[in-house]
Protein backbone atom coordinates (compact mmCIF):
# COMPACT_ATOMS: atom_id res chain seq x y z
CA UNK A 1 0.00 0.00 0.00
CA UNK A 2 1.24 3.44 -1.00
CA UNK A 3 2.06 6.03 2.09
CA UNK A 4 -1.34 7.92 1.03
CA UNK A 5 -3.26 5.08 0.79
CA UNK A 6 -2.32 3.67 4.71
CA UNK A 7 -3.05 7.45 5.88
CA UNK A 8 -6.39 7.23 4.92
CA UNK A 9 -6.60 3.58 6.06
CA UNK A 10 -5.47 4.69 9.34
CA UNK A 11 -7.65 7.40 9.71
CA UNK A 12 -10.30 5.27 10.43
CA UNK A 13 -8.56 3.44 13.24
CA UNK A 14 -7.57 6.76 15.57
CA UNK A 15 -10.42 6.06 17.72
CA UNK A 16 -8.94 2.55 19.36
CA UNK A 17 -6.12 1.85 21.32
CA UNK A 18 -3.39 -0.76 19.47
CA UNK A 19 -4.23 -2.87 21.53
CA UNK A 20 -8.10 -2.55 20.38
CA UNK A 21 -7.19 -2.52 16.35
CA UNK A 22 -4.95 -5.39 17.26
CA UNK A 23 -7.96 -8.00 18.68
CA UNK A 24 -9.96 -6.20 16.29
CA UNK A 25 -7.63 -7.12 12.76
CA UNK A 26 -7.28 -10.45 14.59
CA UNK A 27 -10.67 -11.11 14.67
CA UNK A 28 -11.07 -10.41 11.37
CA UNK A 29 -8.47 -12.36 9.82
CA UNK A 30 -9.60 -15.36 11.93
CA UNK A 31 -13.61 -15.21 10.82
CA UNK A 32 -12.24 -14.96 7.08
CA UNK A 33 -9.53 -17.86 7.19
CA UNK A 34 -12.23 -19.89 8.51
CA UNK A 35 -15.29 -19.04 6.23
CA UNK A 36 -12.81 -18.85 3.44
CA UNK A 37 -11.68 -22.59 3.85
CA UNK A 38 -13.98 -24.64 5.48
CA UNK A 39 -15.53 -26.76 2.81
CA UNK A 40 -12.27 -27.63 1.07
CA UNK A 41 -11.96 -30.53 -0.32
CA UNK A 42 -9.05 -32.33 2.07
CA UNK A 43 -7.09 -35.63 2.55
CA UNK A 44 -3.42 -36.58 3.69
CA UNK A 45 -2.56 -35.69 0.34
CA UNK A 46 -3.46 -31.79 0.66
CA UNK A 47 -2.70 -31.26 3.98
CA UNK A 48 0.17 -29.57 3.62
CA UNK A 49 -0.56 -27.47 0.46
CA UNK A 50 -3.66 -26.50 1.87
CA UNK A 51 -2.04 -25.33 5.44
CA UNK A 52 0.82 -23.33 3.76
CA UNK A 53 -1.84 -21.96 1.15
CA UNK A 54 -4.33 -20.74 4.11
CA UNK A 55 -1.17 -19.17 5.72
CA UNK A 56 -0.26 -17.48 2.81
CA UNK A 57 -3.43 -16.03 1.73
CA UNK A 58 -3.82 -14.82 4.84
CA UNK A 59 -0.67 -12.83 5.40
CA UNK A 60 -2.11 -10.61 2.71
CA UNK A 61 -4.85 -9.31 5.27
CA UNK A 62 -3.60 -5.75 7.24
CA UNK A 63 -1.24 -6.16 10.37
CA UNK A 64 -0.83 -9.80 10.22
CA UNK A 65 3.04 -10.23 11.45
CA UNK A 66 2.82 -13.79 11.17
CA UNK A 67 0.23 -17.01 11.03
CA UNK A 68 0.59 -21.25 11.51
CA UNK A 69 -1.89 -23.25 10.53
CA UNK A 70 -2.34 -26.86 11.26
CA UNK A 71 -5.46 -29.18 9.89
CA UNK A 72 -6.17 -32.02 11.67
CA UNK A 73 -7.32 -35.89 11.09
CA UNK A 74 -7.01 -35.32 7.11
CA UNK A 75 -8.12 -38.57 6.00
CA UNK A 76 -5.82 -41.11 4.15
CA UNK A 77 -8.46 -43.02 1.80
CA UNK A 78 -10.70 -40.93 1.26
CA UNK A 79 -10.99 -37.27 1.17
CA UNK A 80 -13.21 -35.31 3.63
CA UNK A 81 -14.19 -31.41 3.42
CA UNK A 82 -12.90 -29.12 5.71
CA UNK A 83 -14.24 -28.85 9.13
CA UNK A 84 -13.50 -26.13 11.57
CA UNK A 85 -13.34 -28.79 13.81
CA UNK A 86 -10.06 -30.07 12.40
CA UNK A 87 -8.30 -26.32 12.53
CA UNK A 88 -5.58 -25.01 14.99
CA UNK A 89 -4.22 -21.95 14.25
CA UNK A 90 -1.86 -19.70 15.39
CA UNK A 91 -2.03 -15.73 14.74
CA UNK A 92 0.35 -12.79 15.37
CA UNK A 93 -0.76 -9.38 14.84
CA UNK A 94 1.72 -6.49 15.13
CA UNK A 95 0.48 -2.67 15.33
CA UNK A 96 2.59 -0.19 16.36
CA UNK A 97 4.51 -1.77 19.66
CA UNK A 98 1.67 -3.84 20.08
CA UNK A 99 1.70 -7.60 19.59
CA UNK A 100 -0.99 -9.67 19.64
CA UNK A 101 -0.93 -13.69 19.55
CA UNK A 102 -4.44 -14.85 18.84
CA UNK A 103 -5.91 -19.10 18.51
CA UNK A 104 -8.07 -21.21 16.92
CA UNK A 105 -8.83 -24.20 18.30
CA UNK A 106 -11.75 -26.72 18.88
CA UNK A 107 -12.34 -27.01 22.89
CA UNK A 108 -14.15 -29.88 23.11
CA UNK A 109 -16.58 -29.51 26.06
CA UNK A 110 -17.78 -27.18 23.84
CA UNK A 111 -18.03 -28.60 21.13
CA UNK A 112 -16.57 -25.79 19.40
CA UNK A 113 -13.96 -24.15 17.16
CA UNK A 114 -13.10 -20.91 19.46
CA UNK A 115 -10.93 -18.25 18.30
CA UNK A 116 -9.39 -16.44 21.35
CA UNK A 117 -6.92 -14.13 22.17
CA UNK A 118 -3.67 -15.80 23.65
CA UNK A 119 -1.84 -12.53 25.16
CA UNK A 120 -0.89 -8.93 24.04
CA UNK A 121 2.60 -7.80 24.51
CA UNK B 1 -25.47 -21.78 25.51
CA UNK B 2 -25.73 -23.48 28.76
CA UNK B 3 -24.60 -21.69 31.95
CA UNK B 4 -21.94 -23.84 32.59
CA UNK B 5 -20.90 -23.71 29.14
CA UNK B 6 -20.71 -20.04 29.01
CA UNK B 7 -18.70 -20.30 31.96
CA UNK B 8 -15.46 -21.96 30.07
CA UNK B 9 -16.09 -19.72 27.17
CA UNK B 10 -15.89 -15.95 29.23
CA UNK B 11 -12.96 -18.13 31.07
CA UNK B 12 -11.14 -17.61 27.74
CA UNK B 13 -11.87 -13.97 27.36
CA UNK B 14 -10.73 -12.79 30.91
CA UNK B 15 -7.78 -11.15 30.09
CA UNK B 16 -9.81 -8.71 27.15
CA UNK B 17 -11.40 -5.48 28.19
CA UNK B 18 -15.50 -5.41 27.68
CA UNK B 19 -13.95 -2.86 24.63
CA UNK B 20 -11.37 -5.32 23.68
CA UNK B 21 -13.76 -8.35 23.88
CA UNK B 22 -16.12 -6.54 21.72
CA UNK B 23 -14.39 -5.78 18.62
CA UNK B 24 -12.20 -8.91 18.61
CA UNK B 25 -15.71 -10.40 18.68
CA UNK B 26 -16.97 -7.85 16.03
CA UNK B 27 -13.90 -8.55 13.69
CA UNK B 28 -14.40 -11.95 13.85
CA UNK B 29 -18.36 -11.55 12.39
CA UNK B 30 -17.36 -9.21 9.83
CA UNK B 31 -14.65 -11.80 8.65
CA UNK B 32 -16.84 -14.37 8.57
CA UNK B 33 -19.66 -12.82 7.09
CA UNK B 34 -17.28 -11.62 4.00
CA UNK B 35 -15.54 -14.47 3.40
CA UNK B 36 -18.71 -16.52 3.83
CA UNK B 37 -21.07 -14.80 1.19
CA UNK B 38 -18.71 -13.04 -1.27
CA UNK B 39 -18.91 -15.33 -4.85
CA UNK B 40 -22.69 -16.37 -4.20
CA UNK B 41 -25.23 -15.69 -7.16
CA UNK B 42 -26.73 -12.52 -6.67
CA UNK B 43 -29.61 -10.43 -8.64
CA UNK B 44 -32.17 -8.25 -7.71
CA UNK B 45 -34.20 -10.79 -7.81
CA UNK B 46 -32.85 -12.83 -4.37
CA UNK B 47 -31.19 -9.34 -3.12
CA UNK B 48 -33.41 -8.79 -0.15
CA UNK B 49 -33.46 -12.41 0.72
CA UNK B 50 -30.15 -12.90 0.50
CA UNK B 51 -29.52 -9.67 2.68
CA UNK B 52 -32.12 -11.00 5.21
CA UNK B 53 -30.04 -14.46 5.00
CA UNK B 54 -26.86 -12.94 6.24
CA UNK B 55 -28.53 -11.11 8.92
CA UNK B 56 -30.16 -14.22 10.51
CA UNK B 57 -27.11 -16.41 9.91
CA UNK B 58 -24.81 -13.96 11.76
CA UNK B 59 -27.26 -13.07 14.66
CA UNK B 60 -26.12 -16.55 15.51
CA UNK B 61 -22.58 -15.83 16.46
CA UNK B 62 -21.57 -14.80 19.88
CA UNK B 63 -22.13 -11.07 21.05
CA UNK B 64 -24.28 -10.17 18.19
CA UNK B 65 -26.78 -7.98 19.14
CA UNK B 66 -28.10 -6.94 15.87
CA UNK B 67 -26.82 -6.49 12.34
CA UNK B 68 -28.38 -4.48 8.86
CA UNK B 69 -26.94 -5.56 5.72
CA UNK B 70 -27.13 -4.25 2.63
CA UNK B 71 -26.22 -5.26 -0.74
CA UNK B 72 -25.48 -2.19 -3.73
CA UNK B 73 -25.73 -2.46 -7.71
CA UNK B 74 -27.47 -6.07 -7.66
CA UNK B 75 -28.64 -6.04 -11.57
CA UNK B 76 -31.69 -6.72 -13.07
CA UNK B 77 -31.49 -8.82 -16.14
CA UNK B 78 -28.43 -11.11 -15.33
CA UNK B 79 -27.13 -11.95 -12.38
CA UNK B 80 -23.66 -11.51 -10.77
CA UNK B 81 -20.78 -13.04 -8.07
CA UNK B 82 -21.57 -11.16 -4.63
CA UNK B 83 -18.66 -8.75 -4.78
CA UNK B 84 -17.35 -7.78 -1.43
CA UNK B 85 -17.45 -4.11 -3.05
CA UNK B 86 -21.05 -4.57 -2.88
CA UNK B 87 -21.51 -5.22 0.66
CA UNK B 88 -22.58 -2.30 3.80
CA UNK B 89 -23.19 -4.02 6.78
CA UNK B 90 -23.54 -2.11 10.00
CA UNK B 91 -23.07 -4.37 12.95
CA UNK B 92 -23.75 -3.93 17.13
CA UNK B 93 -22.15 -5.91 19.30
CA UNK B 94 -22.74 -5.95 22.95
CA UNK B 95 -20.42 -7.01 25.81
CA UNK B 96 -22.12 -6.56 29.39
CA UNK B 97 -22.45 -2.61 29.55
CA UNK B 98 -19.95 -2.15 26.00
CA UNK B 99 -22.03 -1.97 23.21
CA UNK B 100 -19.20 -1.83 19.60
CA UNK B 101 -20.99 -0.19 16.80
CA UNK B 102 -18.65 -1.37 13.71
CA UNK B 103 -19.06 -1.17 9.74
CA UNK B 104 -18.16 -2.23 6.60
CA UNK B 105 -17.86 -0.58 3.59
CA UNK B 106 -16.51 0.13 -0.02
CA UNK B 107 -14.03 3.09 0.16
CA UNK B 108 -13.20 4.72 -3.39
CA UNK B 109 -10.36 6.21 -2.47
CA UNK B 110 -8.58 2.85 -1.08
CA UNK B 111 -10.67 0.67 -3.81
CA UNK B 112 -11.52 -1.39 -0.94
CA UNK B 113 -13.91 -2.83 1.08
CA UNK B 114 -13.46 -1.54 4.95
CA UNK B 115 -13.99 -3.02 7.92
CA UNK B 116 -13.90 -0.19 10.79
CA UNK B 117 -15.60 0.56 14.39
CA UNK B 118 -17.46 3.29 14.21
CA UNK B 119 -17.91 4.00 18.02
CA UNK B 120 -17.70 2.22 21.16
CA UNK B 121 -20.41 3.30 24.14
CA UNK C 1 -30.03 -12.44 -20.71
CA UNK C 2 -30.30 -10.30 -24.19
CA UNK C 3 -31.14 -12.32 -27.48
CA UNK C 4 -27.19 -11.76 -28.62
CA UNK C 5 -25.70 -12.67 -25.56
CA UNK C 6 -27.85 -16.06 -24.89
CA UNK C 7 -26.66 -16.94 -28.43
CA UNK C 8 -23.00 -16.68 -27.73
CA UNK C 9 -23.67 -18.40 -24.78
CA UNK C 10 -24.81 -21.45 -26.17
CA UNK C 11 -22.57 -21.79 -29.11
CA UNK C 12 -20.05 -22.50 -26.42
CA UNK C 13 -22.63 -25.72 -25.84
CA UNK C 14 -23.00 -27.43 -29.27
CA UNK C 15 -21.03 -30.43 -28.72
CA UNK C 16 -23.34 -31.40 -25.90
CA UNK C 17 -26.71 -33.12 -26.49
CA UNK C 18 -29.73 -31.55 -24.44
CA UNK C 19 -28.93 -34.83 -21.56
CA UNK C 20 -25.09 -33.93 -21.54
CA UNK C 21 -25.83 -30.03 -20.88
CA UNK C 22 -28.45 -30.92 -18.34
CA UNK C 23 -26.17 -33.02 -16.29
CA UNK C 24 -23.24 -30.88 -17.05
CA UNK C 25 -25.41 -27.55 -15.74
CA UNK C 26 -26.77 -29.53 -12.76
CA UNK C 27 -23.48 -30.79 -11.36
CA UNK C 28 -22.19 -26.73 -11.32
CA UNK C 29 -25.07 -25.94 -9.60
CA UNK C 30 -24.39 -28.54 -7.17
CA UNK C 31 -20.79 -28.10 -6.79
CA UNK C 32 -21.66 -24.23 -6.23
CA UNK C 33 -24.27 -24.44 -3.30
CA UNK C 34 -22.23 -26.88 -1.28
CA UNK C 35 -19.50 -24.82 -1.81
CA UNK C 36 -21.08 -21.78 -1.38
CA UNK C 37 -22.63 -22.37 1.91
CA UNK C 38 -21.15 -24.70 3.80
CA UNK C 39 -19.62 -22.88 6.99
CA UNK C 40 -22.58 -20.88 7.34
CA UNK C 41 -23.60 -20.26 11.43
CA UNK C 42 -27.01 -22.02 11.38
CA UNK C 43 -29.18 -23.22 14.36
CA UNK C 44 -33.02 -23.77 13.61
CA UNK C 45 -33.92 -20.14 14.15
CA UNK C 46 -32.09 -19.05 10.87
CA UNK C 47 -32.70 -22.82 9.10
CA UNK C 48 -36.14 -21.87 7.18
CA UNK C 49 -34.57 -18.43 5.49
CA UNK C 50 -31.14 -20.32 4.63
CA UNK C 51 -33.17 -22.67 3.26
CA UNK C 52 -35.06 -20.23 1.08
CA UNK C 53 -32.10 -18.30 0.25
CA UNK C 54 -29.53 -21.13 -0.83
CA UNK C 55 -32.72 -21.81 -3.16
CA UNK C 56 -33.30 -18.22 -4.48
CA UNK C 57 -29.43 -18.05 -5.21
CA UNK C 58 -29.62 -20.86 -7.42
CA UNK C 59 -32.04 -20.34 -8.83
CA UNK C 60 -30.21 -17.32 -10.71
CA UNK C 61 -27.84 -20.08 -12.68
CA UNK C 62 -28.35 -21.05 -16.23
CA UNK C 63 -31.13 -23.67 -16.72
CA UNK C 64 -32.02 -24.27 -12.81
CA UNK C 65 -36.01 -24.21 -13.35
CA UNK C 66 -36.71 -25.18 -9.81
CA UNK C 67 -34.81 -26.07 -6.48
CA UNK C 68 -35.33 -27.18 -2.95
CA UNK C 69 -33.33 -27.36 -0.18
CA UNK C 70 -33.59 -28.79 3.09
CA UNK C 71 -31.27 -28.28 6.37
CA UNK C 72 -31.77 -31.13 8.83
CA UNK C 73 -30.58 -31.29 12.28
CA UNK C 74 -30.05 -27.42 12.62
CA UNK C 75 -30.12 -26.95 16.73
CA UNK C 76 -31.99 -25.12 19.12
CA UNK C 77 -30.09 -23.91 21.62
CA UNK C 78 -26.73 -23.42 20.03
CA UNK C 79 -25.44 -23.19 16.48
CA UNK C 80 -23.02 -25.00 14.23
CA UNK C 81 -21.35 -24.68 10.86
CA UNK C 82 -23.88 -25.55 7.81
CA UNK C 83 -22.29 -29.15 7.02
CA UNK C 84 -22.44 -30.82 3.73
CA UNK C 85 -23.98 -33.61 5.68
CA UNK C 86 -27.17 -31.44 6.54
CA UNK C 87 -28.21 -30.77 3.61
CA UNK C 88 -31.00 -32.50 1.31
CA UNK C 89 -31.05 -30.79 -2.09
CA UNK C 90 -33.12 -31.80 -4.90
CA UNK C 91 -32.74 -29.75 -8.57
CA UNK C 92 -34.65 -29.51 -12.16
CA UNK C 93 -32.62 -27.97 -15.00
CA UNK C 94 -34.60 -27.71 -18.21
CA UNK C 95 -32.76 -27.57 -21.83
CA UNK C 96 -34.73 -27.22 -24.57
CA UNK C 97 -37.82 -30.45 -24.20
CA UNK C 98 -34.97 -32.65 -21.67
CA UNK C 99 -34.89 -31.96 -18.14
CA UNK C 100 -32.97 -33.37 -15.17
CA UNK C 101 -33.89 -34.22 -12.11
CA UNK C 102 -30.80 -34.19 -9.18
CA UNK C 103 -30.45 -34.90 -5.65
CA UNK C 104 -27.31 -34.19 -3.02
CA UNK C 105 -28.17 -36.19 -0.04
CA UNK C 106 -25.94 -38.13 2.46
CA UNK C 107 -25.20 -41.52 2.18
CA UNK C 108 -24.66 -43.63 5.25
CA UNK C 109 -23.03 -46.50 3.89
CA UNK C 110 -20.51 -43.97 2.17
CA UNK C 111 -20.39 -40.92 4.82
CA UNK C 112 -20.60 -38.82 1.96
CA UNK C 113 -22.62 -35.86 0.69
CA UNK C 114 -23.80 -37.77 -2.61
CA UNK C 115 -24.51 -35.49 -5.77
CA UNK C 116 -26.20 -37.83 -8.26
CA UNK C 117 -28.84 -37.60 -11.01
CA UNK C 118 -32.25 -38.69 -10.15
CA UNK C 119 -33.62 -39.18 -13.50
CA UNK C 120 -33.46 -37.30 -17.17
CA UNK C 121 -36.91 -37.02 -18.61
CA UNK D 1 -12.06 -45.30 -1.57
CA UNK D 2 -12.85 -49.38 -0.95
CA UNK D 3 -14.14 -51.46 -3.72
CA UNK D 4 -17.27 -52.04 -1.57
CA UNK D 5 -17.90 -48.64 -1.57
CA UNK D 6 -17.06 -47.87 -4.66
CA UNK D 7 -19.63 -50.15 -6.00
CA UNK D 8 -22.33 -48.08 -3.62
CA UNK D 9 -21.14 -45.33 -5.26
CA UNK D 10 -20.83 -46.13 -8.79
CA UNK D 11 -24.62 -48.09 -8.42
CA UNK D 12 -26.11 -44.35 -8.38
CA UNK D 13 -24.43 -43.25 -11.57
CA UNK D 14 -26.00 -46.62 -13.56
CA UNK D 15 -28.57 -44.42 -15.38
CA UNK D 16 -25.70 -42.02 -16.82
CA UNK D 17 -23.69 -43.00 -19.69
CA UNK D 18 -19.99 -42.42 -19.64
CA UNK D 19 -20.21 -38.80 -21.47
CA UNK D 20 -22.94 -37.76 -19.17
CA UNK D 21 -20.77 -38.75 -16.03
CA UNK D 22 -18.11 -36.98 -17.23
CA UNK D 23 -19.72 -34.10 -17.71
CA UNK D 24 -21.59 -34.16 -14.86
CA UNK D 25 -18.47 -34.54 -12.60
CA UNK D 26 -16.81 -32.25 -14.30
CA UNK D 27 -19.60 -29.41 -13.74
CA UNK D 28 -19.53 -30.47 -10.02
CA UNK D 29 -15.51 -29.28 -9.75
CA UNK D 30 -15.84 -26.54 -11.69
CA UNK D 31 -18.83 -25.32 -9.32
CA UNK D 32 -16.98 -26.58 -6.57
CA UNK D 33 -13.39 -24.93 -7.13
CA UNK D 34 -15.47 -21.17 -8.33
CA UNK D 35 -17.26 -21.03 -5.00
CA UNK D 36 -14.86 -22.63 -2.65
CA UNK D 37 -12.31 -20.57 -3.38
CA UNK D 38 -13.40 -16.48 -4.86
CA UNK D 39 -13.10 -14.20 -2.22
CA UNK D 40 -9.73 -15.36 -0.39
CA UNK D 41 -7.22 -12.62 -0.22
CA UNK D 42 -4.71 -12.67 -3.28
CA UNK D 43 -1.44 -11.15 -4.55
CA UNK D 44 1.33 -11.45 -6.44
CA UNK D 45 3.04 -13.08 -3.43
CA UNK D 46 0.61 -16.20 -2.92
CA UNK D 47 -0.83 -16.49 -6.52
CA UNK D 48 1.23 -19.44 -7.30
CA UNK D 49 0.70 -21.02 -4.01
CA UNK D 50 -3.15 -20.81 -4.58
CA UNK D 51 -3.16 -21.98 -7.87
CA UNK D 52 -1.41 -25.12 -6.81
CA UNK D 53 -3.60 -25.82 -3.88
CA UNK D 54 -6.92 -25.19 -5.54
CA UNK D 55 -5.68 -27.70 -7.93
CA UNK D 56 -4.26 -30.57 -5.55
CA UNK D 57 -7.89 -29.92 -3.19
CA UNK D 58 -10.00 -30.63 -6.44
CA UNK D 59 -7.46 -33.91 -7.19
CA UNK D 60 -9.33 -35.44 -4.14
CA UNK D 61 -12.84 -35.07 -6.28
CA UNK D 62 -14.22 -38.44 -8.00
CA UNK D 63 -12.90 -38.40 -11.07
CA UNK D 64 -10.70 -35.99 -11.56
CA UNK D 65 -7.60 -36.95 -13.82
CA UNK D 66 -6.20 -33.64 -14.20
CA UNK D 67 -6.48 -29.99 -13.64
CA UNK D 68 -4.62 -26.78 -14.02
CA UNK D 69 -5.46 -23.53 -12.50
CA UNK D 70 -4.36 -19.99 -13.60
CA UNK D 71 -4.80 -16.95 -11.30
CA UNK D 72 -4.57 -13.43 -14.05
CA UNK D 73 -3.87 -10.21 -12.64
CA UNK D 74 -3.20 -10.46 -9.48
CA UNK D 75 -1.43 -7.26 -8.01
CA UNK D 76 1.55 -6.48 -6.55
CA UNK D 77 1.69 -3.89 -4.17
CA UNK D 78 -1.77 -5.15 -2.35
CA UNK D 79 -4.02 -8.14 -2.58
CA UNK D 80 -7.45 -8.01 -3.68
CA UNK D 81 -10.56 -10.96 -2.81
CA UNK D 82 -10.17 -13.52 -5.62
CA UNK D 83 -12.77 -13.11 -8.13
CA UNK D 84 -13.75 -15.40 -10.09
CA UNK D 85 -12.91 -13.49 -13.58
CA UNK D 86 -9.81 -13.76 -12.41
CA UNK D 87 -9.53 -17.48 -12.96
CA UNK D 88 -8.64 -20.08 -16.29
CA UNK D 89 -9.38 -23.36 -14.81
CA UNK D 90 -8.48 -26.67 -17.22
CA UNK D 91 -10.00 -30.25 -16.03
CA UNK D 92 -9.80 -33.47 -17.28
CA UNK D 93 -12.38 -35.88 -16.26
CA UNK D 94 -11.92 -39.62 -16.78
CA UNK D 95 -15.13 -42.31 -16.33
CA UNK D 96 -13.89 -45.88 -18.13
CA UNK D 97 -12.54 -44.72 -21.70
CA UNK D 98 -13.82 -41.98 -21.50
CA UNK D 99 -12.04 -38.50 -20.99
CA UNK D 100 -13.63 -34.96 -20.70
CA UNK D 101 -11.71 -32.15 -21.15
CA UNK D 102 -13.69 -29.04 -19.02
CA UNK D 103 -12.69 -24.93 -19.40
CA UNK D 104 -13.07 -22.19 -17.14
CA UNK D 105 -12.69 -18.58 -18.27
CA UNK D 106 -13.58 -14.98 -18.48
CA UNK D 107 -15.54 -14.09 -22.08
CA UNK D 108 -15.08 -10.76 -22.31
CA UNK D 109 -18.46 -10.75 -24.60
CA UNK D 110 -20.96 -11.79 -21.82
CA UNK D 111 -19.04 -10.37 -18.74
CA UNK D 112 -19.21 -13.68 -17.23
CA UNK D 113 -17.10 -16.51 -16.44
CA UNK D 114 -18.23 -19.00 -18.31
CA UNK D 115 -17.58 -23.03 -17.71
CA UNK D 116 -18.12 -25.25 -20.54
CA UNK D 117 -16.90 -28.50 -21.91
CA UNK D 118 -13.74 -28.27 -24.66
CA UNK D 119 -14.20 -32.05 -25.87
CA UNK D 120 -15.67 -34.93 -25.02
CA UNK D 121 -12.80 -38.33 -26.04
Amino acid sequence: MKLEENQIFNNYFKNLSDRERAVFEGGITMGALFHQFVGAPISSKNKEIMEKSIEESMKNQPCVEDIWVEILGAPKDKYVSLDGNMLIVKLKIKINNTTAILGLKYIKELDYPLMYVEEIL
